[in-house]
């Protein structure tokens, strides 16, 4: 069958058959794996790969950002379980013509946000490659056993919640495709797409007040929700002229005709965290956040004031 | 400054530099990474890369062999600090083409081994790729904390053992490369170049019985001991005639006319395990190996017996 037609979530299945995972761990399908430690915490682990031609273009990208990117995309799932971060594992293919310069470069912006995350660089693989530039960051983080936040613990009545605004790093990526001047409104929707802040500390503190299901937000909310809801076994309610969307998107989508709610919905690579908490719990919230809707005991996202149907970033 | 000239581990000594690894935490430099829990004990962590074009040639490699192998060069590395291992983490990047039975025959050959080994596969990432395929896996492993063993701990009078016969891989790869007609010696040879079985009991055996310092052979004896010996500041004498070779290499060398020597030292994917320990230890040991030469308190790799300079294999 060809990949395409399977989709990433049915080959993920087709992987997951036959794994005999050990009573008490969390093993694939969340965005971090969860492995008790006998102390009553848990290692959080996740892996993210970026291929050039795919999630970046070689000869486009900065090292330095790239090098950022790469770290945060990774960290960014330890936020989602509201985890702290313990250090990341680095793993990188080199093609022939990029020498210690570019390295240097990739691994100023890679510890830049590692450090800001408080996770170190513990390890690794540099191999070379014949044309392509590889890379593939492993995270590992804990927590308290029992305080990790999954994707599955959204009940009916739950508020829907994002900690920030939605659709800046997509417009971003228009602008470095489109060859767009960069104005200030340009160059934060850039530094949004290439320097994206993992929600560490907000996940943590998310986590302690009560969040019931959480992940961050990569393909796009529109294809996320729906991950978390088919997780959670529920349906969600979300007003879409709630979604949060900054300044820098609107004057933009103006002067360049962009479809803000495509934008923000169908955009991935914002890297929010996307939470759940019953309404008592969020009414005493420290977090920047914006309540987006319900969770109802459908079994869909509903988007109110939309037509269309949101269906997120397809990797195949 | 090109890669070539730097060399991978001047590569990896600039990649590390300024980062703040926390107290009690091994980083970057050996087999894996190792990071105290709270109880006493440690996990173990370690990633590798293969990259099309470099590390295999997709055309020719079998997707079952491809998905063994991936997973078996990282459970040789826990196996290498004497450790058990947990669980591994798989990320690939898929060309067109490569449909669904490629990733279930790939993930057949990925599972058994990491079944035999008692690693379930507990997350990763699936994405695709404009042209080449990448494979990451990163493993977790865990012992007690203090049993892990280093390259750094070799010690003047220690013995310098292997757990097997060396150069079966290389010449494995000599008849794929060369199209060799695969008699029952030739299909050994390949199998070992394939398929190799991480020393996983045996690392913990090893580490059990007192190894001093242990690290797998993944690039070569030649290349792999100088890292020992640089890591614990000592120096070695190998007797060349004691590399133990198998039977079907020695054979398949008159047939075809290889340097046996050559392969044994220089030929990487062997997977064995190189261990130092002191003889009174190494007396009394219950897992079969073979003694090649003692520790000195020189800097360097003597190899007795041989007028050539061996330095294992380059990764640009």
């Amino acid at each position: 069958m060809d990949l395409k037609e399977l989709g990433e979530f049915g080959l993920i299945r087709r992987i997951a058959e036959g794994i005999g995972v050990p009573a008490g761990v969390t093993g694939i399908g969340d965005d971090c794996a969860v492995l008790p430690q006998r102390d009553g915490r848990v290692t959080l682990v996740s892996t993210d790969m970026l291929m050039d031609g795919v999630h970046f273009i070689l000869d486009e990208a900065s090292p330095c950002e790239l090098g950022w990117k790469s770290a945060a995309v990774n960290l960014s799932d330890v936020a989602a379980m509201g985890g702290k971060p313990v250090g990341t594992f680095l793993a990188f293919a080199l093609p022939p013509g990029l020498g210690s310069a570019w390295v240097d470069a990739f691994m100023r912006g890679y510890k830049e946000i590692s450090a800001a995350c408080g996770a170190p660089l513990l390890g690794g693989d540099t191999t070379g490659s014949k044309d392509r530039l590889c890379v593939c960051v492993t995270v590992l983080g804990e927590c308290a056993a029992g305080a990790e936040v999954l994707r599955s613990g959204a009940r009916p009545g739950d508020l829907v919640c994002v900690t920030g605004p939605l659709g800046d790093a997509a417009a971003g990526l228009q602008v470095v495709l489109g060859g767009l001047p960069r104005g200030a409104d340009e160059a934060a929707l850039v530094a949004r797409h290439y320097r994206p802040r993992p929600r560490v500390a907000e996940g943590q503190a998310l986590a302690a007040a009560g969040a019931t299901a959480m992940m961050d937000i990569s393909d796009g909310i529109g294809s996320d929700l729906r991950h978390l809801l088919e997780a959670s076994g529920v349906g969600a309610r979300i007003r879409v002229a709630d979604l949060p969307v900054s300044a820098e998107l609107r004057r933009c989508a103006r002067k360049y005709g962009w479809d803000v709610e495509k934008l923000a919905i169908d955009g991935g690579e914002d890297y929010e965290l996307l939470f759940t908490m019953p309404p008592a719990a969020e009414a005493g919230l420290d977090v920047p956040h914006t309540v987006i809707g319900e969770i109802t005991d459908g079994r869909k996202p509903e988007w109110a004031g939309s037509g269309a149907d949101h269906a997120g970033y397809h990797h195949f």
